[in-house]
C-alpha cells in the first residue's frame, strides 16, 4: 500500500477501537507476554497497527517533545536495535544505547544504581539479555525493581518503563510482530481461529541459539485460538513456563497445544510454518556455566558436540517436499530472520534456496511489524490515555516530511 | 516531589532572580569553576534548579530546534556520558560522540583542526579527560582556542562552547551536582554557611583514580562559606591551583580551608563527609609517563606499588565508628559514584555497607542533578539572555509528553 | 559573514533560481556525479549555498518532524561522518551507525535482506565503502537495488535513498563541498571557466589511500568549464571511469583536462592546485585480494613495498618553491584533509608547514560546505518540490536557537 493510501476515516475507527481497551502498561513494563491481560495484547496489536497506518499516510506520531530512550544490548542484533531506535524515534524520543563495558551494571549492587542512573530523564529502557538461561528475565525484573524503587522515593521524575528486547524466555517485540503479520497476512485477528501453526526446531550449522523466540511464538499464538504443534528432535526440549502457558492459553481460547518430535507430522495440513533452530536447552546451561568460568577450552569440546548433535537431525530442513504436507500446498513460511539458507548463507541449514526465495518479501514485512510493536510499548507504557494521545495525533495530522 | 507537584507560580520567581544575575558565560566555555564568577556559579545553580523543575512539571525546556552536542570521552564514563546526553536532549540537541580511535584528534596541529570539523554546526563540544596530568585542561584549553579562531575567521557559524565532563584539574558539573545537593538538603545557600564539609580520601583497593573530584569539590565548596576540611594521607596531596582558589575563596566567604592527615579528625562534628579515593599524585605524573611510554611491565609494577601504599591506609574507611563522629553522628554522606562498598563490591573499600545502604538513595538524588546542571551550562554558553529563554518556556508550557 | 549578517531578502532570490532547476533526484539515490544531470548538480550546489545562508541566518531547516538517517562506515571517518550526521540534524533527523560487526550485511543474500531491515522508517542511508575496488560502488547499488524492491512490494513505507559517503570510484559529497568553495572563492560558477586546476599526486609517508578523491574532483570540476590537469608519477594512474567523464565533460563544457607526469607542470599558472596523495591502482588491487585473504605476512610486505615507492616521489611535495610557478604565485590551495604536512603530522609529506599554514583556514572553509551538501542530498532525495519546501522554511522563519 501506498504511503498516501491510508485515508484519516480508515484510521479514526481504530482510535475508537482502542480506546475502549484496559491496556494494564501505564508506568509499568512489558516483559513477558503471558503475563499480560488479553487486552494489553489487544492494545500492543491495534495500537502498532494504527502506528503504522499512520506512518504509511505520512502523518508524524511525535508525542514527545524531548526524551530518551535508552537500551542495553547483551548480545548482538540488527533487527532489534533498529526497530528500538526506528520505534522510538517515531514518537520523538532520541536514543542511546548503553556500552556496558564503561559501566558496572552487570553485577550485584550496581544493578540498582544504574537503573537510577540511566532513569533520571529517560522513558524507556530496552534491554536485550539472552545469552545466560535463567538470566535474562531475572535480570530485567531487578531493573524494573529499581526503577519503582528510584521513581517512589523521587529519585526519578518520571517511572522508566522496562521493554524487553529479549530475554531468555520471551521475546516480545518479535512474537507481536510475527501476530501482526499473521493479522494482515490472514484479514484479521477471528481469522485465526483455528488455524494450524507449525513452530518446529530446524537444523543450523551453528549452536547457541536463544530459546526465546519458538517459547515466545507458542505462548502467544495458542492463545489466539490457533492450533499450535511444537515438534523438535528429543532433547531440544524448550522452558517450562511459556509451554505451561501455552497450555493454558489453549484451553482458555478454543485453541490447542501439542508437541512432537516429526518435523513432518507438524507440518501436515498447517496453514503457517516457523522452522527455525534453536539450542538444547541443556547445551545452553553448560554454556552458561562455562562462559561464566571463561573456561575457553571446553566451550569448544561443547560447540564441537553440539554442532555433531545438530549434525544428526540435518534432516529437519524446510524443503519444498516438506512444505508440500502443509494446508494447500502452500502454508505461510514465517522466520524472525536471519535464516539459515542452504546454498546461500550456509551448506546445510534450516530452509531450501527455493523456499525462501518465495517467502523472502514476506519476511521482509513480517520484520517490518518490530518498530510499530515496540512504539506500541511506549505508547502503553508512558500514557495513561493512549487512545487519546492518538486521537490528537490524527487531529493535528503534521505531515512527517514537510514537502 | 511527584511531577505534576510542582507549580509554575513557584518557577516564576526563580526565573526572575536569574535574571537579575550577570554570568560570563555566553559564546565562553565552562572549563574550571574556579576562574568563573561568583554571579556564574549562582546562575548555573539556579538555572539548573529552574531546568529541574521544569522537568518535574512536566513541562518541555526544548529551545533548539535543531542542533548537535558533540561529546569526546578519554576516559570511560556512564554517569558523566548519560548526563550530557539527557542535558542536550531536554533543550532539544542531538548528541553524538567522536570516537578518538577512528580520528586524528590527539596530536598536535589536527587539535585545531578538528576543532573545526566537529564544530561547523554544534553548540557545545563536552570532554573528559582526566586520565593525565597537566594534560586534560590543557587540551580542553587547546580546543577551545581553536574554536575561537574558527570563529572569529567566518570558519564557523557559531561560537561552539567547550563544557568540561572532568579534567586533570576540575570535575565542574560533578561539584555543581553536589553544590545542589547539599542546597536542596540544607534548604538554600544560604543556610550552607558555616557547615563543616569533610572531604577526605578513603582506602580502595583500585588504583589510578582522578584527583579532580575532591580538588573541584574543596574549591566550590570553600566558596560557599562552608568550613572545608581536607584529609588524607601524607603523600597524597592534590594539586596547588585548586587548594590556593580553595584558600582564597574561603577568606573572601567567611568560611575556612584546611588540611588534616586524620581522618577522624576531620569527620568530628562534620555536618556532611565527602569520602572518596584517589591517587598519589607521584603515582598519577609516573603513570602518565609509562602510558606515555606504552611500558606495560612497568605500569604493572607500578600498580603493584600503588595498591600496597593504598593498602597501607585501609583504616580510612567510611563505617559506622566514623560517622558516629560526625554531627549528631547523622552528617550528610557524598559520593559521585561508584563507590567501593566493603563486602559488596570489594573486600575492603571506601565505604562500609551499613554507612552506603543508609545514604543510597541520596547518592542518586545528588547524582540526579548532573543532567541539568550539564543543561544550565549549555543554556548559559549559547544564550545571551537565558532568563529570557526559560521565561519563555515556562511561557509556552508545552508538555514534554503530549499525552 | 557573521551569523546575522544573511538577510531574508538575500535568500529568497536564490530560492526562487532553485525552483527553475529540474533536478532528478526524487526517491533516487546520489551515487556518482558523473551520472547525474547537469541540472542535478546545479541544484545540490544552490541547496548547499542557500541551507548554508540559512544557517548564517540563525534559521531552523527542519523539515523533519521524525525520522532517521542511517551510516554504514566500511572505513575510518572523522569529516564526512560528522557531516553526515550534522547534515541531517540540521534537517530534523536523527542519525544511528550501523555497526558491521553486529550484523551480517557484508555478503551474499544478506545485503537485500539488511536493506529492507535499516530501511524501514528511514529517509537515507550513509554508506562509505572505499576498502576495495570495484566494489564499493557495486555495494552501494546493490543496496539501492534492495531498496527498491522493498519499496516496490510496499514492505517499506518510502524509497530510502542512498547517498554516496565515498567509494572506490567518486566522492561527491567531497568534490561538491571542493566545488561550493571554489564557487564562494571565484565569485560564482561562472567565474570558475579557464580557470586552471592542478589535481596533483603528492608525497605521502602512509599507502592506500583511496582514489576515489582526484576522481571525483576531476570529473566535477571539468565539467565546469575549467582547465584541469592531473599529474601523477609513472604507475599511481587513476580508474577509467571518471576520466572518461572529465574528458566527455571537458569537451560539452569548453574545459580541458589533460595529464602530465609532471607536479612543477601542473602548477605552471595553475589559479587552484590540490595535492594530495593516493595509492598506485595496482597496489590496491593487490590489497583488495590480500586483505580477502587475510594474508597479514604479505599484506605488510606489500605496505613496506608501496611506502618505499612512495618514497621515491618525495620530490611531489606542496613547497614555497612549487607555489611560486602558479598564477601569481598565489593558487588556492585544496585539500580534503587531514593532509600530511612536513615536519608537523610526518617526516616528509604532501605539503610544507609554511604553505600549509598560509591555507590552514581555508582548507577548514572547505570542509564547512560538507554539512551542507549532505543536507542539499537528503533535501533532494526526500522531497519532490524541495525549493517549495525551502521556500517554506524561510517563510516560517523559525529561529534554530529560541533566545
Amino acid at each position: 500500500m501506498s504511503p498516501t493510501s491510508i485515508p484519516m476515516d480508515h484510521i479514526r475507527p481504530k482510535i475508537e477501537r482502542l480506546r475502549a481497551l484496559r491496556p494494564a502498561l501505564h508506568d509499568r513494563d512489558f516483559l513477558l507476554t503471558w503475563q499480560q491481560s488479553d487486552e494489553t495484547i489487544a492494545f500492543a496489536l491495534l495500537a502498532a497497527e494504527i502506528l503504522q497506518d499512520l506512518a504509511r499516510a505520512g502523518l508524524s506520531a511525535r508525542v514527545f517533545d524531548t526524551g530518551l530512550g535508552v537500551s542495553i544490548f547483551r548480545d548482538k542484533s540488527t533487527r532489534t536495535r533498529y526497530a528500538f531506535r526506528s520505534g522510538c524515534n517515531l514518537l520523538g524520543l532520541m536514543t542511546e544505547e548503553l556500552e556496558e563495558s564503561s559501566s558496572q551494571i552487570s553485577h550485584g549492587e550496581t544493578v540498582r544504581e544504574t537503573a537510577a542512573m540511566i532513569g533520571f530523564l529517560s522513558e524507556v529502557v530496552g534491554i536485550r539479555d539472552d545469552m545466560y538461561l535463567g538470566e535474562g528475565h531475572a535480570f530485567m525484573r531487578e531493573v524494573a525493581e529499581s526503577l519503582d524503587e528510584s521513581w517512589r522515593e523521587g529519585v526519578l521524575v518520571q517511572r522508566t518503563a522496562v521493554i524487553n528486547l529479549q530475554c531468555d524466555l520471551d521475546h516480545p517485540t518479535q512474537s507481536l510482530a510475527d501476530l501482526r503479520h499473521l493479522i494482515e497476512t490472514f484479514g484479521g485477528v477471528e481469522a485465526l481461529r483455528g488455524k494450524r501453526l507449525a513452530m518446529t526446531w530446524a537444523h543450523s550449522p551453528s549452536y547457541g541459539k536463544p530459546l526465546s523466540v519458538p517459547q515466545g511464538v507458542v505462548a502467544l499464538m495458542a492463545r489466539m485460538g490457533m492450533d499450535v504443534v511444537l515438534a523438535h528432535p528429543d532433547g531440544y526440549e524448550l522452558a517450562d513456563e511459556p509451554l505451561d502457558a501455552a497450555r493454558r492459553f489453549a484451553g482458555a481460547s478454543g485453541g490447542s497445544f501439542t508437541v512432537t518430535h516429526d518435523m513432518g507430522e507438524a507440518f501436515d495440513k498447517a496453514d503457517i510454518v516457523y522452522p527455525k533452530s534453536w539450542a538444547p536447552m541443556a547445551v545452553m546451561r553448560e554454556r552458561t556455566r562455562l562462559l561464566r568460568a571463561r573456561d575457553t577450552a571446553k566451550l569448544a569440546d561443547l560447540e564441537r558436540e553440539a554442532l555433531a548433535t545438530n549434525a544428526r537431525h540435518r534432516g529437519w530442513e524446510c524443503t519444498d517436499a516438506m512444505m508440500s504436507r502443509t494446508m494447500g500446498g502452500r502454508a505461510l513460511y514465517m522466520h524472525c530472520l536471519p535464516a539459515d539458507v542452504t546454498g546461500v548463507s550456509c551448506d546445510a541449514g534450516e530452509v531450501s534456496k527455493s523456499v525462501f526465495e518465495r517467502a523472502r518479501l514476506d519476511t521482509y514485512r513480517e520484520a517490518g511489524h518490530k518498530p510499530f510493536v515496540v512504539a506500541a510499548m511506549v505508547l502503553g507504557t508512558r500514557f495513561a490515555d493512549p487512545a487519546g494521545v492518538l486521537a490528537d495525533v490524527l487531529e493535528r495530522a503534521t505531515p512527517r516530511r514537510r514537502g
